[in-house]
């Protein structure tokens, strides 16, 4: 009850600022979640110091995104995710190889060792759909195709980032141990067929019938939860990121809960996700600024980022026509905090130094920065009007 | 992101045993919310040492409890609790000095000293309304005149509390210093008079002037939890509770804000409230079973905590009749977080022995669990059939 104080004060200001520069950028034309994120730069370490990251904030920031991800699942159905599933499997592995390849080259050429190289490879792998889900969930984008396939591409590329950790990792360690590759791989793959075949249909089954034995008010909003957790938390022990868990959750339930169970959850993402946004804005390291080598990396690293991103997933989307090319690529920008983790692990190994971590730490901030302008243009470019791309 | 499994176990864990253990409760006539509490108890250091009482879990119950004010706040008008102001004041002030009178006498009967006795005695003191303000909006008791006098008596209860506890630590410190306690009155009191008298009136102009001036999505709710977290702030730099704070944001709100908001706000306290209730029970230290003369202490303290409450407040609402006099009684007498903090305090200056401090955040658990009960009884006595009380 004594520090509850600070608590309060963090949240208050985090809440606050987050969405008055919102409100700044919308007014601007500009996306109003990369305001977000700004403002967590602003309140944090780097600029003012008024909010230090913690743990705390971390842990709303992470349930934040949970409840972000449970309810774009929500909006989806599981035949609608399978029926994308050869595109999104191409986009998935292109989307990975091209920036792991990328990475990779750009390390080598200025010298560096080669796992140093293959560890900033890995890290620019993996997409975090986060702050691209909240872009589509509020411009009611998610029932188009585009969307469907960024979705399914990002849970396996999800699977395909694991795998790549855990075989850099392995190359650290002198030898990789295939068999123990292999049964990560068919667990992270087992958990989601199971989930994604058959969850849909079980609860559908479970729910009515609990809600014909227990009388509990908003019985199916606990149950929501409930599956909400326990999936998640399957999800993390299955290797796979929470987040995917907690998609996978509201997918699940998208047949059977109620529109209560949509605004119920939508409080919590309401209240939840500024501290999400602002929190990525809070880790940007800005010692990067520091020494004009590194200013020079960290651009370069960027620009390789985003470019080997869109080029992958947009020739894995070949088939879909350029405009959904485009809508794809820019929506698998975004690396957020899974690449902030890989480069934790590198970092933890000793394999990646203070200022690599930086220019890392740099390139998923400011690749999720980017995506939300760089998804409004690419569902501009579809001959609509470019006014009709003001948030309503 | 390494730690995150050990959270989201514990949220899973807790979320639901919270409902299982409800629902068993509902199933045998009990009150689901004492269930919930003892589902901490159960989980906890106590028994089957799944989850430890930390910090991260202590700030989601406080959020929690916040939101849980907030949502009852919403459905009062400041007029209605200004209309009881006069009983309610009666109500808190015998409801504070009764319970004070009661502890001392017990401590120093039991041969405690002076400064002992008067920190028991004000631990006893400081209603916490959360239990009860959750059985009532659970009950759609709200609109109910005695539920009117509860809350008004518990926001003036707290600043009593306050009060007390700056006596007996000035008491501790060997001197009062009078112009301090004054100003900390005047502090608490202008607080409160501002935000019922002027609030709802403020927030009425200037709420739809910045809904004609801004578009973002949910701006409604966004706003709404700026007041929240703000008041909740303000409240504590005033010296009261936050959860005071969050009552009184609500209220100030409850003219103005649409159904929405009230629904976005129930997804947030109905994820959160069970690790408060549960965090509740996470903080009983059974170590008060350890020894015969403890254990008889704890009896004796909480029977005199339940019936000196019930007795005071009771007599404070005398002219409105014996049944309200009962419900008025029944809805103060949880102790809940705050009695802890007090003897948290007092263990801190060293006056308050470890045994004692047991018996204390005993007596502070055991009075929020049969809380609900009574108030069951307390709404049942009024010549309703006993079937009426099972939970919708």
């Amino acid at each position: 009850m004594h520090d509850a104080g600070t608590l309060l004060l963090s949240l208050f200001l985090i809440f606050t600022a987050a969405k008055i520069v919102a409100e700044l950028f919308e007014w601007m034309g500009q996306p109003g979640i990369a305001g977000e994120i700004l403002a967590g730069v602003v309140l944090g370490p780097g600029v003012l110091k008024l909010v230090e990251p913690n743990e705390l904030l971390t842990a709303l920031a992470q349930i934040g995104v949970l409840f972000l991800l449970f309810r774009v699942g929500l909006e989806v159905k599981a035949s609608e995710l399978i029926r994308v599933g050869p595109i999104a499997t191409l986009v998935a592995v292109l989307g990975v190889l091209v920036p792991f390849a990328g990475g990779w080259a750009v390390l080598a050429y200025t010298g560096a060792s080669r796992i140093e190289s293959l560890f900033v490879g890995a890290a620019m792998v993996a997409t975090s759909v986060g702050i691209t889900a909240r872009v589509l969930a509020e411009r009611k984008l998610l029932q188009e195709r585009a969307s469907r396939v960024i979705l399914a591409a990002a849970v396996i590329d999800d699977v395909l980032g694991l795998l790549i950790l855990a075989t850099v990792s392995g190359v650290r360690k002198g030898q990789i141990n295939y068999l123990e590759l292999g049964g990560t791989a068919l667990l992270a793959i087992g958990f989601m067929f199971l989930v994604v075949r058959f969850g849909a249909r079980a609860t559908g089954h479970v729910i009515p019938l609990l809600e014909k034995r227990l009388h509990a008010s908003e019985l199916q909003f606990h149950l929501a939860l409930v599956m909400l957790l326990g999936l998640s938390l399957l999800a993390q022990y299955a290797g796979v990121a929470a987040i995917i868990g907690a998609f996978l959750a509201g997918m699940t339930l998208s047949e059977t809960v109620s529109v209560r169970v949509h605004v119920l959850s939508a409080g919590v993402s309401e209240f939840l996700t500024p501290f999400f946004l602002a929190g990525i804005g809070l880790n940007l390291d800005i010692s990067v600024f520091a020494k004009q080598n590194t200013i020079i990396l960290a651009l370069v690293i960027l620009a390789v980022a985003i470019i080997s991103k869109m080029i992958g997933c947009g020739l894995g989307a070949w088939k879909l026509g350029r405009s959904d090319m485009f809508r794809i690529g820019a929506g698998m920008v975004p690396r957020g905090e899974v690449g902030m983790v890989v480069a934790q692990i590198g970092a933890s190994f000793g394999v990646i130094s203070k200022d690599l971590f930086a220019v890392v730490v740099f390139m998923a901030v400011a690749t999720t920065m980017v995506a939300p302008a760089l998804l409004n243009i690419a569902w501009r470019s579809n001959g609509k009007p470019a006014g009709s791309s003001v948030l309503p």
